[in-house]
């Protein structure tokens, strides 16, 4: 076969399957809510698996149920070239955030068989289990994170939904709904993986360019903050007698916002959580708890960020006693400029606008990243850059054109054209 | 019987029942958790049921699941001299707020039973449900407020607690409890009431006074607050295109916490509750809901204090928009004079230093005042004036001098020294 570099992508199909899983975990408000592994994320996964089988792709899952759907190469001895993305969502979220990318690669995966490829190396589509931190479980990326090994596997199998449910017990729960998938080991490594994105950003939409060529993913710190002050009546307590807690917690977390303001604008921070307790209209607060979602594409402005984060928590607060925990962490990845190369080529020959970018998001390519020889992402535009909301909006024509280039650079990589 | 104007009461077993009651619903932290008609307040309920009924008091509930324990008087025709308080509590709080209010009412009647005692009126013991707002029910002083038609009948009775049971249904779940009880219509009149409770501040401490004669009740108004903003991804949404609730609620906080600055430290303000919305640590928050509680002696101060809430609100916060509801209000209760001066002069021939003082915690008294000819309250000193805590400590010596004052003001009141 020389009919490279372009590989046929079948957009009929590709955004019939987008439409099909816009209502696995619909929502009223337009968007889905497809927690990690709870029966719309499993909904999902049943569909990719259906489909796979009608495909003859082989279909493995791993001990965090991640999904590999392969389809073979000519040489079983090379690494696989593969491709993924995650089907869950944050809650009352969008419809595009990962499932695209998932879409995208396992259209490849079928434009490959429509046209019976001959590729020399095994290609595959993965799917990495609850890439959504904070939304069921509170660590994100935990699929990827125990393929490549890059957490501590106790921890990330210990953590706990809000029911109390462990993630190695959801796992459980999904292997027992398809018990007859093969299993595969984790850490098996790539000759190169991509993973097709909506951008989460507005930076693609602003340039007037369709694809977005990721040079690195920013780093990414998770913190808890607990604040201690002393419970009292409500109605009673001067003043002067309250250690408030939410008053402490306000006046820090003012203290830490002020620390963030960097002139370019590129340090995220962001408090999602918070809880009150004891959490009575009548009780001055007596302990607030609230979680800081720091990001940045710098390792060193995430560290000297956080220094002055416990800096401002030693100080305490309004009377009270502030303490600092580290939740999470990843430190920023930075992309092979090779594949960089040769995906913004890819664009290039397509006729697409294109233009390199850092990932604002943390992504399952930036573990994966530790296991593949050369690693890299493709973004597409996302209306206004409104995501994890259920107004997340992406085009059909970007998703098509997003897609022809992973499959032009997926069977390049797998050795399609020779 | 002319042995006036003193009345003796068993102070081991006012203390001793003192003690069975810290045990039920007792917490780790040295406290209780008995909410409104749960299980331990049921448990506490069942046992003066049974004291009464062992010593033959007539035993009545109503509508609301008020309990009435009445001695009879010579003269039938006379309205009751009531006392009375509640059993419920904030949620992991203190021991002696409302249940030692209850043990010294009933122990008043015990009393006067011990000595056989011809009063004139008939003498009352009250329990009034669910006082604690915001512990299981929304509102506060519930059972009073229904007992003494203060509030709209059908929002009380379909205020649901946070596992959706309305408070009918709670009430419904007493009475089935208990079929053999008696019913009382609400809003029989008293010809006096009175309640002791503790203070929940420290004046009487600081002062060195074991009574306080209680003059007012200061007004308390509750509002919940709504700031919208946009949800959006923590990782990629620059700080210029945020519209972040979290961030909005807190300048809001701040700026009317400010508005309460008062110099004489009257004006209490407290945030108590705050939900986050959606709650995800990687999402920027699109909603936040807060309680404002807000206490002062004066009417005016707390209109003008809202005036000034609903101007800041109004403004919005950091590109969010807010709004302000109000849920619940009780206006300034001023108690009559003569019964001031009555349970003074009864603290002075006991020899117990008194001062007079004003309620910063709102109570049934306020309700129960609108259908009593004359309304006093008696305060005790608690440790620190902490309360709505599991540390709140009020010692048994002045249990006894605050339960004697009661006594005494009481038996006058109801004609036992003719």
């Amino acid at each position: 076969m020389s009919d490279g570099p372009f590989l046929p992508i079948d957009g009929a199909r590709l955004i019939g399957r987008q439409r099909i899983m816009d209502a696995v975990g619909a929502t009223r408000g337009g968007g889905v809510h497809r927690l990690a592994l709870g029966p719309a994320d499993t909904e999902a996964r049943a569909l990719l698996i259906g489909w796979a089988c009608a495909r003859g792709f082989t279909v493995e899952t791993d001990e965090a149920a991640n999904l590999f759907f392969t389809r073979p190469g000519r040489d079983p001895g090379l690494l696989p070239v593969a491709m993924g993305s995650h089907t869950d969502s944050q809650p009352h979220a969008g419809r595009f955030d990962g499932m695209t990318g998932v879409l995208a690669a396992f259209e490849v995966l079928e434009a490959l068989e429509d046209r019976n490829a001959s590729h020399e190396a095994p290609v595959i589509c993965a799917v990495w289990t609850s890439e959504e931190g904070g939304a069921r479980f509170p660590h994100g990326t935990i699929g990827s994170s125990l393929y490549a090994a890059t957490r501590d596997k106790a921890a990330m199998m210990d953590q706990t939904d809000n029911q109390g449910i462990r993630f190695a017990e959801a796992v459980a729960g999904f292997h027992a709904a398809f018990p007859d998938l093969k299993r595969r080991e984790p850490g098996g490594r790539f000759a190169a993986f991509l993973e097709l994105h909506i951008e989460q950003a507005r930076a693609l939409q602003d340039s007037g360019n369709r694809i977005g060529v990721v040079t690195a993913i920013q780093g990414l710190r998770r913190y808890r903050v607990s604040v201690t002050g002393e419970e009292a009546h409500a109605g009673t307590t001067p003043r002067l007698h309250r250690r408030d807690a939410l008053n402490g917690a306000t006046a820090l977390i003012a203290a830490l916002r002020a620390a963030c303001l960097d002139e370019a604008d590129l340090l995220r921070f962001t408090v999602g959580q918070m809880s009150v307790l004891p959490g009575s209209a009548a009780v001055v607060p007596g302990r607030v708890e609230f979680t800081i979602d720091l990001r940045h594409p710098e390792r060193q402005i995430l560290d000297g960020t956080t220094a002055e984060f416990r800096r401002l928590a030693a100080l305490g607060a309004e009377g009270c006693e502030a303490a600092i925990e580290e939740m999470s962490r990843s430190d920023p990845t930075v992309f092979a400029d090779p594949l960089v190369e040769r995906i913004d080529a890819a664009a290039r020959r397509r006729g697409y606008p294109a233009m390199r970018l850092v990932s604002g998001a943390n992504h399952d390519a930036a573990n994966i990243a530790r296991l593949s020889g050369q690693t890299g992402m493709i973004f597409i535009p996302c209306l206004d850059g409104i995501s994890h909301n259920e107004k997340e909006t992406a085009s059909d024509a970007d998703i098509l054109a997003g897609t022809e280039v992973l499959a032009d650079t997926v069977a390049d990589l797998a050795g399609l054209w020779g």
